[in-house]
């Protein structure tokens, strides 16, 4: 069997937020998965989740039994937990495994240590979209339709699994590719960890000053959408700064390298090298980006 | 006579672009405007300006004459020599004068020095909106409805210059706002400037670096807002780094400052003052922000 051809009975959802409900939801709506339990430390997003119909049953995670997919979606500190409470449980063997985690070579690490084996039914995977909010009450139905999702099979990671993966985030409108744990935690360290820490740093360094002008009446567009990512959750970009600490200093270092030269330009008022740079981020920008969706 | 209470006659546009035709598109709109003289150096603008009926003739800058209301829209780098151009043209004692430039303090300079004098019918303004595109086609006739202007009064503006001023933006919809500029440079060095200069340094950073991989290709939302900026027109966005040079370094290094903070909090894994910053950062930006639109 290369692709899933029938419908997945038992599903785990662990971490009942945004990013995991979308995913399960995506899935519902495709009619690739029958129950879902879900487990969270917090009632109050189990409780919604089952408003919403995304979960059809609560559980704890030690009380899990007879899983058939298991989908882990909390923030990635935890999953060093999640994976040793998980470690006797028969399923871990038979169920394929996933999960949406931001970091993943951190993720790989969790379960080898928590399990005391890579499963050859898990294959890591993260979809490149979200929104700057928290909670499953932000979950949508088509949240990565159009978006990539990127897999990071281990080294044991079996081919079926790695099909089986695949459609299931195919099933959810994906584009998915395929690459290294570690490329892909270098890549996003500069695509998506580097500004979601200079947007924070940004509400950070405009709030902790002694200029105590209503300075946020004056925000206008270009700040707001700076900003956005600065209103995202923040135990979730705490676990992705410790999880993925190597290759964040690595781009927050030569930002910060790029930041002070462009600094020096402009206290020199070395017009025409602060336009080369301006010039040539532009059509950077323009080339990759402007004709995407800004959302 | 306090507001404007008939149509201006005679307008002339310097600076033919995406901001200045907007200012005059509304001003037509609302029926405030008559007659309206293009001076730009880029022909195609003019052509496209005159195609949009934004302007209804072309001039040199030297050859405006008659003038009852003068809209400088050029990047600010332009005023000191367009100032100096206008020196002894006799409109520049008696039309109503103002200007949609980023940077306050230089702008009155520029006026200072090239006239020799600061007219009392001089009232400097700043409109808080705008796109990260370049050019009259990108001109809309709403684009100031609902945001903020602010008025920067030189001492010598007059009440009567400060009235009239402040009725053309009402008409264009803005919620007029009046501060010094000194104020007004200090506040938008922080909210529009430093944003703008940061999102610049990331496509910079990002393609400056031995790194090969197709980052972009990985690029979220998250990323394309926050570089949104970075589409921006890098003559104008040169002209603000040298004519705010002051305000923009105060930013910058105290922005420089956190940001090593928060470098060494996550070296150090410091996980619990990572997550204070972050929390702080997401509570101001939704106190401030959320309830607006991020365009």
């Amino acid at each position: 069997m290369e692709k899933i051809t029938k419908r997945i009975n038992r599903v785990a959802l662990v971490g009942v937020g945004m990013i995991g409900g979308s995913f399960i939801w995506s899935l519902k709506r495709a009619g690739m998965v029958n129950h879902v339990i879900g487990v969270d430390t917090n009632f109050e997003e189990l409780e919604t989740a089952t408003e919403l119909d995304i979960i059809d049953s609560k559980s704890t995670l030690s009380g899990l039994h007879d899983i058939d997919l298991l989908v882990l979606a909390t923030p990635v500190g935890a999953m060093p937990s999640v994976f040793s409470v998980l470690k006797d449980k028969a399923f871990m063997k038979t169920a394929l495994i996933t999960d949406v985690g931001s970091t993943k070579q951190s993720v790989i690490a969790a379960a080898q240590q928590g399990l005391g084996f890579l499963p050859a039914n898990f294959v890591p995977s993260h979809p490149i979209a979200g929104r700057e909010h928290i909670g499953i009450q932000h979950a949508e139905e088509m949240m990565f339709y159009g978006h990539r999702a990127i897999l990071t099979p281990h080294q044991q990671s079996s081919q079926e699994a790695i099909a089986q993966v695949k459609s299931l985030w195919q099933a959810c409108g994906a584009i998915v590719d395929m690459m290294s744990a570690e490329q892909h935690d270098k890549i996003l360290a500069a695509t998506s960890h580097l500004p979601h820490i200079l947007a924070y740093t940004l509400m950070e360094s405009l709030t902790t000053t002694e200029y105590e002008e209503p300075i946020f009446d004056y925000a206008a567009g270009g700040f707001k959408s700076f900003t956005r990512t600065a209103s995202s959750n923040p135990i979730m970009w705490r676990d992705i700064c410790l999880n993925n600490k190597r290759d964040i200093l690595y781009w927050l270092d030569h930002y910060q390298k790029t930041l002070s030269e462009l600094r020096e330009l402009i206290a020199e008022e070395r017009g025409d090298a602060i336009t080369d740079i301006f010039q040539r981020s532009k059509i950077e920008r323009d080339s990759h980006l402007v004709n995407h969706s800004d959302t």
